[in-house]
């Protein structure tokens, strides 16, 4: 660790240096707060940009403990580490947060959903499933397709399997994971609720936007969620700071849901900045990145307040190997209004490498401009800003759930 | 230095780790801009953040060239680099942005009027002065006051003194310095123009700000200046714009300008980021710390466009010794939508730590805001918030100059 001089702010120490972890270190100097990072190796995404980055494994507890050292609270950009390594930081004193009694739910789907299902929380039908028959017996009360997760370690689309067919599921139970079947729900839209929770018990709630996903990868977010009505949103907010008092979520939490049939259904509980709201960088007050900190270090909140009518974000994916320099200037000439943010990674086909922001009053043209950057940033054209907008939000008349 | 992997993005060397350098470390990554600073000591307040600080002494040309080794360009958060060090590392063939030829301009203020002179770029008068018979000559065009000015190494009102006799001026000469006589302008208002220019020429203006001093230092900045006739900013900027084609600047240009009369007066220059532009990280599409890393990498230019109507930038000065991290607790919460920038440093009396900015519609109640919240921060009571506001702008109706 570095000497250090000048006012020496509160220590934030955050488990993992991928992207999440880049941006909150971009937020946190503003606030005087001191960030570290624990990092695989000194490649990764926050790991190149931070000035205190401790390289070790986040599975092993002593690693944990040594990195923790000093730090004011100890969060995290991922919810892999393991329970014990998050008992052993609890059991030393550290301020971990959010804390081990919240993530698990992060952790275990099933859990998350027995949970969810205890406080009244609407979901998808769901059960645990050991075999076929545990599946097809599923299907009778959900019909097909069947989704199948992973009760474990999925992100981005990986460790979920839309199974139309039970040959499908049966491949899928091939894999030998501890797996959850859960209903395939037909939604109008897929929106997002972003809150944060200190442990004074302040809570705060973003606007609800609506994500728009391509292959299990979330391509768009439009903040706020265009066309939804006020009552939906109100309710959306309300349900993510209820869930968050009752899980005792220090941060963020990011709630994804279903909007079907008039009704929400929560889908997924992330608790850590959150790619749905990445457009809160220049498209509210205060970001989620510093919103995050001051949770953490139970500061008191920004204001969540939009900065523009509109927002959209659209994420970057990887796409040929192109030189992605020479494309920038490009995007940046084309557009001197739109927001780009890399993350310094490879360009490895389909992942997530960065996003681009656009904001102003007229979705169409919003995302028309966030679609083309991205668009000649992965491919040299702007193909992509042809595709066809997302579904409008209408109340349904009737529920439009599985057959 | 660290093995990096990742996107090897450009890298960005910046001499100086001050807040200059502190809040361009924080805007580069997000066009994946790799960043390193040189600094005195790692206490400095970039260095406490920076992934990539290297120690030394700007004074010493070896630390330079050992500094820019893989820099794809060199820029400077302070204007005191000397000449020898600029030239060597322009003759080892690095891009030094803006270059040795410019730089001149903001360490040399007699070189500096005398190309302003040649220009034909209002200024006030101005003579070199060696001894008080020189002063007491001047002073007979100009009138008491007369402003003394070191040539060079002056910043924040240090090197600037206003003589209300000879017997002061003669205390000033006694100092030993290179000094300049300039006439004391009786002013309407202070006003900068911040412009950036690439090496490919493109150029850039942000709206023309008014600058409110106390004491020798900028104590706020109002975006737009509130009251500037249109014709009046649109001078301002292309003006600035000139003076940087003219000076060949590479990076911003800050133009500190007088209205005095209804007419615009060059006073000061500075090729950096500057104190006048800390409100474009919120209250312009694009900051001006971002800006600059376009300009020196010469790629182009973002929006100058502000994101509210009416922008209000205070500097937080240090205080008494009270616990600046409880005070920003109460800041916080009292107005959520107040932004903070601090800036790592202790709090000695008068020194400028940080920043805080407001962004809305009504002047008189972001003032309100940002001097509260400032004021809070550095005695732990509102006081400032009650100071009279800065003079508005009105076209006199005839020169108001030193009588």
């Amino acid at each position: 660790v570095a000497e250090r001089g000048g006012w020496d702010g509160p220590l934030v120490g955050m488990v993992g240096a991928g992207q999440l972890a880049r941006m909150t270190c971009q937020a946190a100097p503003s606030l005087g707060i001191r960030f570290r990072v624990l990092a695989a190796d000194l490649t990764e995404s926050a790991a190149q940009i931070c000035g205190d980055t401790q390289v070790g494994d986040y599975r092993e507890p002593a690693h944990l403990l040594a990195f923790a050292a000093g730090c004011d609270a100890v969060t995290f950009d991922h919810e892999h580490v393991p329970a014990a390594g998050l008992r052993a930081l609890e059991e030393a004193g550290v301020a971990v947060r959010p804390g081990s009694a919240a993530l698990r739910f992060t952790q275990d789907k099933l859990a998350m959903r027995h949970r969810m299902q205890e406080l009244g929380v609407p979901c998808p039908r769901f059960a645990p499933v050991a075999d076929l028959a545990d599946v097809t017996g599923f299907s009778v009360r959900s019909g097909w397709p069947v989704v199948l997760k992973a009760v474990s370690g999925g992100y981005d689309g990986k460790g979920v399997w839309v199974c139309r067919t039970p040959e499908q599921a049966a491949e899928v139970l091939g894999y030998g994971i501890a797996l959850l079947a859960e209903e395939h729900v037909a939604f109008t839209a897929e929106l997002a609720a972003l809150v944060a929770r200190s442990p004074y018990g302040q809570g705060v709630a973003y606007p609800v936007v609506q994500t728009v996903q391509r292959e299990g990868i979330c391509r768009e977010v439009l903040a706020p969620a265009p066309g939804l009505p006020a009552d939906l949103a109100e309710d959306a907010q309300a349900l993510a700071l209820r869930i968050a008092a009752e899980l005792g979520v220090i941060g963020l939490l990011a709630v994804e849901l279903f909007l079907a049939g008039g009704r929400l259904l929560v889908n997924e509980l992330a608790m850590r900045p959150h790619n749905s709201g990445h457009w809160t960088i220049e498209g509210a007050r205060t970001s989620q990145f510093e919103q995050h900190l001051r949770a953490v270090l139970d500061m008191p909140f920004g204001s969540p307040e939009l900065t523009a009518p509109q927002v959209v974000m659209v994420n970057l994916l990887g796409g040929d190997d192109g030189d992605l320099y020479e494309r920038l200037h490009h995007v940046l000439a084309a557009d001197p209004s739109i927001r780009v943010h890399l993350y310094g990674k490879r360009a490895k086909p389909g992942r997530k490498i960065g996003h681009v922001t656009a904001l102003g009053a007229d979705l169409a043209d919003l995302r028309d401009r966030a679609l083309a950057a991205a668009s000649y940033l992965r491919w040299g054209t702007t193909q992509e800003a042809s595709v066809p907008g997302p579904p409008l939000i209408n109340r349904s008349p009737a529920p439009q759930e599985v057959a």
